[in-house]
């Protein structure tokens, strides 16, 4: 009988687990918030993931519960490992992709290089680290959902009053998490994949371009990335995954300071934006890998097919219908572009697709994927 | 609205249609023969294709309908046309390959090259066809279903009475298609695709190894092709795409002489066996291609993403329980060797699933390929 492994989450990182699924021979079974997701062909159950019983009764049937997001409560995650269910990556790594401020605690212990950073619980508090750290600072909220994106910068230490007043209304209180505005000159990730067993294989560092807060294109590797600095996002990246004891895949979002230093962003355990250039410019793509590594089957090589991979997020906007259209366009101008959609309702500023050119020129592949990408501005 | 594609038959060939399908946003609808099949996963129906009302309500809901395979009846497919549903490829063209006697007359209108041939309606005919070309020859059901495989080599013409009786007992009637017995020194495939709207591109030509009649191993591109061998090839398959009409993916299998010619041996109107290396190792799969073809959509490139691929099948052996473990084994072994299944349970000589490694050396991939797929041997 085929290994059936659920998802919890039907976005698109879940769809795009069902392309090698089906290749591996894999049961790739999903519980979605809804009907209609992006991952509705593999979807088994819809329901919601913060529901113990519902999640409990999806995970009876698989041999291992994985994630499209880190949003499962612990509560909830606890329940799974006292009924049995093997859940990978298990709860304690997960807290560490949940709680910002739990993950910097963390990092410190185990030596990895981060922007300073304070746990602040007012604006006092928050007045003292803006005081020495040059009157800027970055504050986030630990845990999502006090705000749309939970991350502000702020030069006065009553700009999160709103935050520490959410926070002192939740059960859970606690602090914010103040962080130095780093100097940085460009923003990297690096993506290790890990087994329960132990083993562990690191995709190249790859450079992300942010724009707006939200992850617009990504080149593979990342240029004059060869030599020290691939040597130390991967050592950072199998550390943490080695550290935490994360299984599947990790991405580490690095900032690349003016001063040549790599520190720790964001981590996210799970299939990630930063690596969707791997479906079609590295030998295993992330999806594959994280099924393989949630799975404890041997990983893939990760190693990149060509020079270069450059993928280019697409964006819903405002106009709804015309997205077929576009993709037709793009076909007949770059064929050799590959075009991934997410079977989404465009909204503006929603990804609903991305696009990824390879080959043997930065230049060329550059150009080609963010020109098919353009079809899809207004 | 998402364009739907309408597959009759869930093999392995419309399995390995879902994963592009996902990536291209696509509804791909399967019209499969029983429960638990290759494709089921994308099924919506289950039901006999050789039955018009199954496959009308089946082709009802989608934009086009293609296939798995070729046996859909040409009564069938004329009541699809006359409900005003799109089939791709249509009714004609897929006569040629249904019938290998209507194939041979027409490729010999067409001025394509091939073995010497006739129509033999009895023992007597046979013999003087033998009589004319050395003595032995290929015979030939021309249409499928009398015999097991349907093809023979005779040295008498009596050795095909047991054919010529069925003939006579099928309302349809008939002959038997005789062949000269070609001294190749090697099998080739070249592969096209042809949209409706009349764009075409060529794969390049590969080297297809038989063993025991089917295909056990394809080489990409053919060794020693360039040049006027893949020029001579492709003129060929694009010739036949648009001769017949064909839409969709067109495999030509050919013989290469002793004496260097080109000489079409068999058609397949759809993804085929030779062109599965082109998952891992060309710019456009041929799963996507076809998609692309049949929905009048522009084609991606065909060009290889590396120098060389190699697939190798895995057949199904007397184990049946340890096809799981086996894959782990090779995944240890060759981390990166592509490995596809088909979800079919193990029978001996079926095929199972298949190996493609991929890479810049051909020694070095082709001893990948056949080492990972020997994992699989008993």
């Amino acid at each position: 009988m085929a290994l059936r492994v659920g998802v919890i989450g039907g976005g698109q990182l879940a769809r795009m687990m069902i392309a090698p699924a089906v290749e591996l021979g894999l049961d790739l079974r999903v519980l979605a918030e809804e009907e209609g997701m992006a991952a509705s062909l593999a979807a088994t159950a819809v329901g919601d993931y913060r529901d113990a019983a519902t999640v409990l009764a999806f995970a009876r049937d698989v041999d291992v519960v994985t994630f499209d997001h880190e949003h499962v409560p612990q509560d909830v995650l606890a329940a799974l490992v006292e009924a049995g269910v093997i859940v990978r990556p298990g709860p304690d790594p997960l807290r560490y992709a949940q709680d910002k401020l739990l993950m910097r605690a963390r990092l410190h212990e185990l030596g990895m290089p981060q922007p300073e950073w304070a746990a602040v619980s007012n604006a006092d508090e928050l007045q003292g680290f803006l005081d020495t750290h040059g009157g800027r600072a970055v504050v986030k909220t630990p845990r999502g959902g006090y705000d749309g994106k939970g991350v502000r910068v702020v030069s006065a230490g009553t700009e999160a009053d709103d935050w520490f007043t959410a926070l002192a209304e939740d059960a859970r209180g606690g602090a914010l998490l103040a962080e130095e505005l780093v100097d940085f000159s460009r923003e990297l990730a690096q993506q290790v994949a890990r087994r329960p067993s132990g083993q562990m294989r690191a995709y190249p560092v790859v450079e992300t371009v942010q724009r707006d807060g939200v992850c617009a294109e990504v080149i593979a590797p990342a240029p004059h990335g060869a030599g020290r600095l691939s040597q130390v996002a991967s050592r950072i990246g199998l550390g943490i995954a080695e550290g935490l004891d994360v299984t599947g895949m990790l991405a580490v979002e690095l900032f690349e300071t003016t001063d040549e230093r790599l520190l720790v962003n964001e981590l996210a355990m799970r299939p990630h934006n930063s690596g969707h250039w791997t479906q079609d410019g590295a030998v295993t793509s992330q999806f594959e890998q994280h099924l393989r590594a949630v799975l404890d089957l041997p990983l893939g090589d990760p190693e990149p097919s060509a020079a270069w991979s450059v993928m280019v997020n697409i964006l819903g906007g405002p106009e709804t219908d015309s997205l077929d259209q576009r993709f037709a366009a793009v076909m007949e101008a770059y064929p050799a572009a590959k075009v991934h959609t997410y079977g989404k309702a465009p909204r503006p500023g929603r990804k609903v697709g991305h696009v990824t050119a390879v080959g043997e020129e930065l230049d060329e592949v550059a150009y080609e994927a963010r020109a098919a990408a353009s079809f899809f501005e207004d």
